[in-house]
């Protein structure tokens, strides 16, 4: 059984659903015509707030994991979905190879990459397992939980391009988010269609980018829909060459959380908000909610301690954080059964094909919850994103689940933007 | 509660059930390039027969009622299938008009339309209904069983094009197969796409030439399979110049039954088939099962007495029927609860999208179920047409509708090239 779902709605979150209600069909042609102009990501994950009076993404994930989490009810959507992208990137493909994170021991990690596989093998395509691990010298089973096994086999490169043993495939699909930076045997590869493409890692990536595009995205949707941009986008900037370590520059990061809070705050007034605001500093390259806080005090960050100092400093793959972004936090008033839950979308191309909610019975609804060490039961959720019920209420589990499906769909746009602007000057010319 | 699916299995359909389960990435992979070289028909619905040892289409519709006996759960599949074709065909459209048939007093049919109308909007088209009916001069409401509501209006003339009061829309969507014609209106249209092409409506579409392009695709097809065609084809041959009324063509008829027979009997020998071979003789353009008749013995065709004469001479719209098709038998061994079920499967563009059982209890297995008067059950198919279980039993019924999805799509690809095989002469050229 799926649990009740509680949402604590107040009132302008209701008004805005019912406008994204009353106008699918011209959201949808929106997105139709925005897609036209730019290429979907092949795939994206989109963690979504719900604060009842706003709602929006506060990470956009080009590598997504946790497929494993869908509901199997959604399935053929991602099938579908995963069809639709291959035919436009490689119509004749008989195969292609999956290069996962160098993580081999999370089983629940490799169950994901198992029903990636099992997704792409539906469309037509043989699916090998080629990892940059160092400890994967030879094909390796590994068994899952739910008693299938997967086969890992080395990367190989091949002169301008890569695969494994006797098959170079048109297209490699990465599950790899390249924290540690551009493995060289990816580096430099021709007449081979890369997905996402190596700049879309987080070793180039930066969140300020993603959310400066999806300021835009936003700004020209919400002139379509007639509502206030700040609804479904949170404020944010950005302060760089920090050094949380030696204490460099924490009264830049003090001024920036100030200018947030400011701006927060007299948009709270505007819509008779009572909560208290705050703001989310987060490593701009960073990942695996690693290097993140909570500031609801400019002060706070001029006081940080050794133990806090050090949790900034440092990221995935043990790199040093001089970058950070400044996000006006987004509150998660949905809960289940008394557990803060957060809702994640997913993606393939410009379809929605379901998420699931991260749900954490130990945390306030201003902490992170994509945090190291979370513990996070997933809950599919019970039904896909595109077919509202008009005629049903705005809180309707169907029609939050549209709401969500149109956020995770304007960070995914903002994503393609995002990597269109910053494609390396050497490959634009 | 979904009744429990029986099917009479024997031999040979759950090898070729197994041999579709073990090849469904090279039967993806197929589909893919064929579709590279066909464009798919916009939509299509497809009425497939399970005899056990075959498994085959019979009739193949490219104006496709009864979207309203799909289950709701497939709907996302539709409104996804339907987004990926009208961003093929029409990227920046805003609205489409829909002509539905003509016949307006039928509840049911109307269901299918609004239903149709739904999934379109879900992909931000307004959608007006265009009627060519005499009985719709102005924008006329009709209330249906489920509590909603759809309005007819008069498809009007503009120019070259056509529409509804105030809107010339990029594309119109035909639902009306056009058996009594092309109407005057919708002739020589031009800068306006019509889909399908006018030359899919059956008043220049033959079966005969539908099952000579299915013959190429299946030889293709079963050669990448390795399975022999019969086992998804079923045989047949053409007569024309018939006059049923005036007895002219009687003996050529009985030969053709005869020449039929003799290639199933010797089938039927060669597998070890108990059962009595038997061919339907129907109208080439014939639908909504009239002038069909079930044949078991060439002598019954030269002792046809009046009555069954004038149920051949006729079609729908009062047409007469002067050239037949003599297909092989499938029979029927599907059945719930004792009653006969024939699977129809339905396609967006080149997804499946879904399907329904047509179940019927009064009728023997080898008798056509879509027949005049027919109040059949419609019984949706349970789970989608792409998520095969290739570790569960081939006759599993998500494995079962795995092979009916194939055979669907292989009937579609046929339709496909049908359609490109009879372009009219002046726009060929």
């Amino acid at each position: 059984m799926v649990p009740h779902l509680v949402t604590a709605l107040t009132g302008p979150l209701l008004d805005l659903e019912k406008r994204m209600l009353d106008k699918t069909t011209e959201i949808e042609r929106w997105f139709r015509m925005a897609w036209n102009d730019h290429a979907p990501p092949f795939y994206s994950s989109v963690d979504v707030r719900n604060a009842g009076f706003k709602l929006a993404p506060v990470d956009t994930n080009l590598f997504p994991g946790g497929f494993n989490n869908l509901s199997p009810d959604m399935l053929p959507l991602a099938i579908q979905a995963a069809m639709s992208a291959i035919e436009k990137i490689c119509p004749e493909a008989r195969s292609m190879v999956l290069v996962p994170e160098r993580h081999t021991r999370n089983t629940f990690y490799l169950s994901n990459v198992a029903r990636l596989a099992a997704i792409l093998k539906q469309t037509g395509l043989d699916i090998r397992l080629g990892s940059v691990s160092d400890e994967i010298t030879e094909p390796t089973r590994f068994d899952l939980p739910d008693g299938q096994s997967i086969v890992l086999e080395p990367l190989k490169r091949y002169g301008n391009r890569v695969g494994v043993d006797g098959l170079q495939p048109c297209a490699v699909l990465l599950n790899n988010d390249l924290s540690a930076g551009v493995p060289a045997i990816l580096e430099n590869i021709k007449d081979q269609i890369v997905l996402p493409p190596l700049h879309a890692g987080w070793a180039t990536r930066r969140k300020s980018i993603h959310f400066a595009e999806y300021d835009k995205v936003v700004d020209s949707f919400c002139a379509m829909l007639g509502i206030d941009p700040w609804l479904i986008n949170p404020y944010f900037t950005q302060r760089s060459q920090l050094n949380f370590h030696e204490r460099v520059g924490e009264d830049a990061l003090a001024e920036a959380v100030s200018e947030v809070l400011a701006k927060t705050r007299a948009k709270y007034a505007e819509y008779g908000i009572t909560e208290q605001p705050y703001v989310v500093v987060k490593a701009d390259a960073g990942t695996y909610g690693m290097g993140i806080m909570t500031v609801k005090d400019p002060e706070e960050v001029l006081a940080l301690n050794r133990k806090q100092r050090n949790k900034m400093s440092v990221i995935k793959e043990g790199l040093q954080v001089s970058d950070v972004i400044i996000q006006e936090g987004v509150h998660t008033f949905e809960s289940i059964d008394d557990a803060v839950a957060e809702p994640v979308v997913y993606m393939i191309d410009r379809y929605v094909v379901g998420g699931f909610y991260r749900v954490h019975t130990g945390r306030g609804r201003d902490e992170n919850l994509n945090s190291p060490g979370m513990h996070f039961v997933p809950l599919a959720f019970e039904t896909p994103c595109n077919t509202p019920d008009c005629s049903d209420r705005p809180d309707a589990a169907v029609n939050r689940f549209y709401a969500y499906g149109v956020i995770g769909r304007l960070a995914a746009l903002a994503a393609s933007q995002e990597l269109d602007a910053t494609i390396p000057v050497e490959k634009a010319a």
